[in-house]
């Protein structure tokens, strides 16, 4: 008989899953359960689509027709599921019951949104679905300013997106710089610069402590100030989902994601259910770092997991390794990317770090068209080792994160990375020496003097 | 007293070890030889200077004055050193004799003119020096054909500058595709197809075997074919300067490149030559695929020498790894790069390959700009270690090719480096997949047959 997989999410990761566990089991039955009315697309075009560069049309890469027909996966849209009983093996959704061999969890998570005065108005938004960013993009017409809460990348993109647009856009954050904790300070003030430039004004250190107005937004309390706007936009992080899992009595860990193996499968009172399996911002994960955990909602990262969940839930092992989370965010003309940890979150877990960095181009220097690069590297002051990486850059920033996000994740020290790599060059895509290895030069420069 | 360190060659090695030497050993005496007028600038950028791109005055970064000022290095130029005593520890130049207590040889590459009818005659070019640059767009202006021998690199970056000019350009190449033994023969076709495209035109499996012409070229002789023209180029490959290192009683090895250790030091009948340090085209480095011998004949890997010859030369002891060798190459919209080995040099060697492709876009498929990319890894059927790795892409290759070169380098199994790899997302800068993970899958699903 043939394999019964269940899917429940239809994001970065439950549509991965469904595809994969297609490719390696032909003949299993797959239906995927989702919420929401669009399927597979990415959360992380919004500000492009809000802005216009990207037609909202485009960003929902393919539709249920289109499972069906070349993949032969069913995709119920709008369709939530009461329950889940993992004794019996069956989803019950819309009145039905659906048995399945195995089950795919893929519930994502949502904004999380302060609890403070207000927050239910009319004109407060949040940034995770198409729906949400047709609704954002239909409510602005009649708004002249705007706040967005929290200077993290989607707020930062979000906040350059509607400045484009002509909206005068303040960015409240509770923390000293933009791009907490993924980004050092150094890293991160000349990328607020850059935005300042752009007419965007930033209030730091001031956590939105009301939003006030009758009916709709009239302004937000954000550290004492008051900032008349018709529109607040919180871009304060995301939680799991953590409904289906608790109705499995899965094993959540203390950062807020439930644990699994390597094979993406889950635990319950530490016992693995074998299953079951689990892929994308529901799932805690372990950091490449230094083993312990880690949050990685990243479309990237479930990508990566949905490929291992829906593999083993076809019965092909497959296992995926620890995080070291590469990130990069594209605002305007500048690109800003990490990997790894940064100062603050390394001092969080006790560890003394020791930085290099250098500035260069990603051209040679005398070809036309090359933009400033900066980049920064993290070592483990007494192991050595390559913890964290960032980049800023006027252009690709990408495959040199993912470069440095390789040397984290293989637990190489400075030394080691020195001494083994070497970089392309061609006067238009690079400067003879990469700014890269500039920059564990004057990294390993600095480890010899820490002895 | 103050170390006296002596550097041979003034390209990018030379100049690096000279710079690397002073920052190392503040109180060194360092003189620099060499025979050309320029220093220190890059060979790489000649067609980019020739077309007009970039003005020769930017080529040459630095002058002599430069580094007497800032780095209290003297720059003796058009000095030819006729004599080295390694006994004496003197050079002997320009009529006078000049102690030291560190060589450094730094003599380079020349460019290889096979030895046929006409090789002589005005008209005909090589591409290595300003001065050829310079010579070549001289004589472009009553020249309406060129002939280019050799489809490298090189060849194909002239091909295209002088064809932008205006030239009717053909290129003649003995063997059967473009870039050969760098790139496979699918990962060539394109980049043929783009440059024939862009009026191009190619004579394959034909060796030069004459240049024809009274006093000046009037045509070429490729394959038993003549091919009329006014300048022939010829871009056939770099020789080992080895004047100097023969002086020196220095083992070359079978590639036609001095022997060295990884800090440099060369060997003279098998014994280490401990105070003479050598660096760049002049240098035979070591596969970091087989171990075996490999020529590098790079600006990147000149530079990567260049640091640890100046830093051991100075007396603070580093040292180099073997060579992936990555290189990219910029032709109009087209970049091509590769690293370690290609099918046929892993054939050469008896290596079985199994390779996985994959083809995507350098941005998200719906975000405006994105170029297509193709990705191309090769792992050694038995062990299933990464072996070599190619692109072709209309942007950002280089740090997607240096990011393979890595794991080419730490020896990881195709099936290692994808357990381990991420890849940082952003709609405007990859696919949420980067097409690198995405070949990566596909050659470890064809491992996986192949047993």
């Amino acid at each position: 008989m043939a394999r019964k997989i269940i899917v429940i999410g239809s994001g970065a990761a439950g549509m991965t899953a469904a595809s994969t566990a297609r490719r390696k089991d032909p003949k299993a039955e797959i239906t995927v359960f989702t919420e929401d009315e669009h399927v597979a697309y990415s959360p992380c075009v919004i500000p492009w689509a809000i802005e216009g560069t990207v037609p909202w049309d485009d960003v929902v890469i393919h539709d249920p027709a289109f499972y069906k027909k070349n993949r032969d996966i069913t995709v119920r849209t709008k369709t939530r599921v009461d329950s889940v009983d993992n004794k019996r093996k069956v989803v019950a959704a819309s009145g039905g019951e659906y048995p399945y061999d195995s089950l795919i969890v893929a519930t994502g998570g949502s904004p999380f949104v302060p609890p403070i005065p207000g927050k239910d108005l009319e004109g407060v938004f949040t940034v995770r679905t198409v729906n949400d960013g047709r609704a954002i993009q239909k409510a602005l017409k009649g708004v002249e300013s705007v706040v967005i809460g929290g200077a993290g990348v989607i707020g930062l993109e979000m906040a350059l997106a509607l400045s484009g647009m002509g909206r005068d856009v303040t960015v409240v954050e509770m923390m000293g710089q933009v791009i907490p904790r993924l980004a050092d300070p150094d890293v991160a003030a000349p990328v607020k610069e850059y935005l300042e430039g752009k007419g965007i004004r930033f209030e730091m250190g001031a956590p939105i402590q009301a939003v006030n107005g009758k009916g709709s937004v009239e302004s937000v309390v954000a550290g004492g100030k008051e900032f008349p706007c018709g529109m607040v936009i919180f871009a304060t992080g995301v939680r799991a989902n953590l409904e289906i899992p608790r109705m499995l009595e899965l094993d959540v860990g203390h950062l807020g994601g439930v644990l699994v193996s390597p094979s993406m499968m889950p635990y319950s009172r530490g016992r693995p259910v074998e299953n079951v399996f689990l892929a994308g911002d529901v799932v805690q994960c372990v950091s490449a770092v230094n083993g312990g955990a880690a949050m990685s909602q990243l479309g990237s990262t479930a990508v990566r997991q949905g490929i291992v969940a829906g593999s083993n839930a076809a019965g092909v092992p497959d296992s995926t390794g620890p995080v070291s989370s590469p990130w990069v965010s594209v605002l305007g003309d500048l690109q800003v990317a990490g990997a790894g940890f940064s100062e603050s979150l390394a001092s969080w877990y006790g560890m003394s770090t020791v930085s290099g960095k250098a500035e260069g181009h990603t051209r040679a220097r005398y070809y036309p068209g090359g933009k400033p690069l900066t980049v920064k590297i993290l070592a483990d002051a007494r192991t050595h080792r390559v913890v964290g990486a960032q980049v800023v850059s006027g252009e690709d920033a990408t495959g040199r994160i993912n470069w440095l996000s390789s040397a984290i994740s293989e637990g190489v020290s400075a030394e080691e990375f020195l001494y083994r790599s070497e970089n392309a060059y061609c006067p238009p895509t690079s400067m003879v020496r990469d700014v890269v290895l500039q920059a564990a030069e004057a990294l390993c420069d600095k480890l010899r003097k820490v002895i």
